[in-house]
C-alpha cells in the first residue's frame, strides 16, 4: 500500500487527500488549524460523489486516512508528499524544511505553489532536497492537470509514474517561471477583467456569461492554438498569426497597468459577484460545479477528447473486473449524475446501457473484444426483455452478474442481473438475445471457431 | 417566413448562414469571393450534422438559401442583415453604406466585427442608421453567445427577439470598447502566450494542455468569477480578492509589453502549430471540434447549467409534437453522436432512453407532466422489451409512434415504434408497462381520475 503525506489541508490539499483515498493510498494528514479536519471531511463527501462518476468501473478499495499530529508524522514513511501551505514563500520555507528534515531518502517533495519557482522553494533547503512544483488545479479530485517543475532524472520518473497512477495528467516543463504556464493565462485574464469591472464595461456576470456561453466552450475540449488553427482554415496557422498580427498593436488590452485591487474596485466586485451568485451557498456552487465538470468530463471522455481521454487511459490500470465465477461479474461502477431522469432515479435506457456494457464485457470474455470489431466481426442485440424491480440513484456503485443461458450458432443469449456491491437483492434483470454479424454485410454469420467454442463453454458453466 | 441577408461568407459569415437557415430563416447570400458559395455548403454540412443534435426535438424546416449577386439583393426584404467582412475598417465603412442604402427602413444591421465600437462602425453612414456590433463566437451554429452593442430601445428589443429566436444569448453591453468583452479576454491570453512561446517556457501544445485539462474545464461551466467564488470557500469573495490583491504586483504576467509576431516567433509557432496537430486536416479538425462541442454542451444541457440552459430554453420555443393523432407521435429528432459504440450505430441503451422520452411525452399528454411529478405522483416503468430490427446513427432524423394498449387502473402499457421521419419501416419496437406510483411512497396507487380518463380514452382511441 502507497502512503501519501500531506501537509497543509486547505481547498487544494483536501482536494489531493482526497484524489489520493480514493485511488487507494493510504493518507497521513497534518494541518496546524483545527478546523482543516473537518473541512477535509467535507471535501472528501463531495470528492466521494464525483470522482467514481468518472469511471465505467469501480476505483480501488479507498486508503486510510489519519490524523497527524506534526509535519514530521505526516511525512514519515510517505511514498510522496505534498506541501499547499498558503502562498508566503517564508512559511513555504519553513514548512519544507521540516518536511526535508522528516521524509524518507529520496522521496518526492510536491509543492501546489500556485506561482513560487523551484529555485525560490529550495532556497535554504539541503542541497539535492527533491523539491519540485506539483501544482494541481481545483478541484484536484476532479481535474487532471498537475503543472510539474523542477523535476529531472529519476525525481521526474517518479513523479510521472506516481501522479499518472491517480489519475492526473503531468504537465513536465523545462524551465521554471513565475506563475509556471496556467496562471501566468488566468493572471493576464484576471487582470484584463479587473480593469472591465473598473472601468464600469461590465459586470462579473457578464463577464462570466462571455467566456462560459463562448470561447469556454472551446477551451475546455482545444484550448487556445488548435482552437485558432481549426478557425484558421486550410491557409494554415501561420495565414492566422499574419492576419491576427496587427492587433498587437491595436488598443485591446489595459494590460500595460495594473488596476489597484483594494478599496472601491475590490467593493464593486464583491457586490457584483453577491448580485451574480449570493443567493447560492458555497456548498451549493461546488456542487453544481462538480456535477457540471463530471458531466462534461464524461461528456470528453466518450469522445476520448482532452482530459476525457485521461481518464478513459487511466481506467484501464485501475479495471479488476473478474475474469470467470458463476455468475460472471461483467459491470462494476457507480452510477453517474447524468443517468438520472425527473423521477429522481437511473433512466430505464441508462439499464439498458449498462446491460449494454453487461453484454461488452461477456463478449470480450469470448473473445469478440474491440479488435474483433476491427476485424470486421461483432455480436449484435437482437431482443431485450428488462424488467425494473427497485430504483437505483446517483452515487449508488452497482455490479451485473451475467449468466450465458444459450451459446450454439450464430446465437448468444446472457441473462443479468444488477444490484448494489455487496447486495444480492436484484434491482433489475434483463434477458438478452444476440446475435453474431459481419460488420461488413451488417448480416448474421457464423462466428469463428475459437470464439463459438469460448461461448459454449460459458454457456456449459452457466447452465 | 423570416429572411436574413448575410454579407460576407468566411468563416463567420457562412456560421451565421447556417445557423438563420437551421432555424428556418430564408437566407440570401452574398460574397464576392467565387470560392465563398463552395465554402458556405461546407460550413452548412457541418451544421446540418452538429446543430440539430444539441435538441431533443426537431427543428423547423430549414429555410431557403440563395445567392445574391450584390450586397444590395442580400439585404432586399430581409428582417436581419449581418456583415461579417473582413476586419478592416474602411472596407467595413464602405459595405455597411451600401447595405444602409438597400436594406429595408428599420431592419438591424448586425456586424460581426472582433473589436471596433459601434461609434467606429457608423463613421459615414446616415444619422440614426441602426448598425450595431453583434459579434458571435466560431463555430457560430454550435456557441450560443453574441456580444451585441450600441443597441437601444427598440433596436435592442429587435436584436434580443431575434438572436434568441435562432437559439443564442444576446449579452446586451451598456459600454463600447475596442474589442468589446471576450475579445479583450481572448486577447490578453493571446498575448500572454505569445510570450510563452517566445521565451521558450511552453510549446502551443503544453499550452493548450494547460488550458484543456484545467481551467478550460471550469471556464465552460461557470467562467471566470463564479469559479473563484466557489474555490474562496465560506470567506466569500471579499476574502477572496483580499488574498489575491498582492499578486497584482507580482512579476506574473509580461503584459508591459507586446512581442513582434513575425519572423521568428511567428515561425516559431507555425512549426509547434504543425508538430502539434499538423497530422490531423482542418476539415478533421472541425469535426472533432464539433464532435466535442455537441458533447458538452448537451452534457450541460442535462444540468442546465452554463450554455446548455440556453438550449433548453430555446427549445422549448421551437418543440412542435402533434398533441393527437393515432399513433401519437411521441419523439422527433436526430440521434446525437453521444449515442453510439463500438459497433458504430446507436447504442442499444439509446433506444431504451428514446422510448422512455416518448413515454415521458404520452405521461405529458394525459396530466402527468413535471409538474405532476413535482405534487408528487408518477409513472415507473415495470417491464420493457425491445426489438431492434435494423441500425441507426448519428445524425438521421427518426421518430417514435406510440399506441396506449392498456390503460385502466394502475397501469398504463403503450407500445412504441421507432423509425426514420418519412418512412414507415421499423428499425425498433418497445412494449412497455408503466405503473401508477407515489413519489413519496415509492409505492404503486391509482392516478386521480382526470388522469385516469385521459388514459382510458387514449387506449379506446388506440384500440
Amino acid at each position: 500500500m502507497s502512503r501519501a503525506g500531506i501537509v497543509g489541508g486547505g481547498v487544494i490539499g483536501g482536494g489531493w487527500a482526497a484524489r489520493f483515498l480514493l485511488m487507494g493510498w493510504d493518507v497521513a494528514f497534518h494541518d496546524p488549524d483545527p478546523g482543516a479536519w473537518d473541512a477535509l471531511h467535507e471535501t472528501l463527501a463531495q470528492a466521494r460523489r464525483a470522482l467514481p462518476m468518472l469511471y465505467d468501473t469501480a476505483l480501488p478499495a479507498e486508503g486510510r486516512l489519519t490524523r497527524a499530529a506534526s509535519v514530521a508524522e505526516a511525512v514519515a514513511g510517505a511514498d510522496w508528499v505534498q506541501e499547499s501551505v498558503p502562498e508566503r514563500l517564508p512559511l513555504k520555507h519553513a514548512v519544507l524544511a521540516e518536511i526535508a528534515a522528516a521524509a524518507p531518502e529520496g522521496t518526492v517533495v510536491g509543492s501546489s505553489t500556485s506561482g513560487f519557482t523551484p529555485t525560490a522553494l529550495r532556497e535554504g533547503l539541503p542541497e539535492g532536497a527533491p523539491v519540485i512544483v506539483a501544482h494541481p488545479f481545483n478541484p484536484v479530485y476532479l481535474l487532471p492537470l498537475v503543472e510539474v517543475v523542477g523535476a529531472e532524472g529519476h525525481v521526474a520518473d517518479r513523479a510521472r509514474a506516481i501522479l499518472t497512477g491517480i489519475g492526473m495528467r503531468p504537465l513536465l516543463l523545462r524551465r521554471e517561471i513565475d506563475g509556471h504556464i496556467a496562471d501566468r493565462l488566468l493572471e493576464s485574464v484576471w487582470r484584463e477583467a479587473l480593469w472591465l469591472i473598473q472601468d464600469d464595461i461590465a459586470t462579473t456576470e457578464e463577464i462570466d456569461e462571455a467566456i462560459r456561453l463562448g470561447f469556454g466552450l472551446r477551451w475546455a475540449q482545444m484550448g487556445l492554438f488548435e482552437t485558432y488553427r481549426t478557425a484558421g482554415g486550410d491557409a494554415g496557422m501561420a495565414h492566422f498569426i499574419a492576419q491576427f498580427a496587427p492587433a498587437l498593436h491595436w488598443p485591446w488590452s489595459r494590460l500595460t497597468d495594473v488596476p489597484d485591487l483594494d478599496g472601491p474596485l475590490a467593493e464593486k466586485i464583491a457586490a457584483q459577484s453577491d448580485a451574480q451568485s449570493g443567493h447560492l451557498s458555497i456548498r451549493a456552487l461546488q456542487a453544481r460545479r462538480d456535477e457540471a465538470l463530471v458531466a462534461i468530463l464524461r461528456a470528453l471522455r466518450a469522445r476520448d477528447a482532452g482530459a476525457g481521454s485521461v481518464i478513459a487511459a487511466h481506467e484501464a490500470t485501475v479495471a479488476d473486473l473478474p475474469e470467470d465465477g458463476v455468475p460472471l461479474i461483467t459491470v462494476r461502477r457507480t452510477v453517474p449524475i447524468d443517468w438520472t431522469d425527473m423521477n429522481g432515479h437511473m433512466n430505464e435506457g441508462r439499464y439498458g446501457q449498462i446491460f449494454s456494457d453487461a453484454a461488452e464485457r461477456v463478449m470480450a470474455l469470448v473473445g469478440a473484444d474491440a479488435d474483433y470489431v476491427a476485424r470486421g466481426l461483432s455480436y449484435f442485440t437482437v431482443e431485450t426483455t428488462v424488467k425494473y424491480l427497485a430504483e437505483t440513484h446517483a452515487g449508488e456503485a452497482v455490479e451485473v452478474a451475467s449468466r450465458v443461458t444459450q451459446g450454439a450458432g450464430k446465437k448468444l443469449r446472457v441473462v443479468h442481473e444488477m444490484r448494489r456491491q455487496g447486495e444480492t437483492e436484484p434491482l433489475a434483470t434483463c434477458d438478452q438475445l444476440m446475435i453474431h454479424v459481419s460488420l461488413t454485410t451488417r448480416r448474421a454469420c457464423d462466428p469463428p471457431e475459437d470464439v463459438e467454442a469460448r461461448v459454449r463453454a460459458l454457456a456449459d458453466a452457466h447452465r
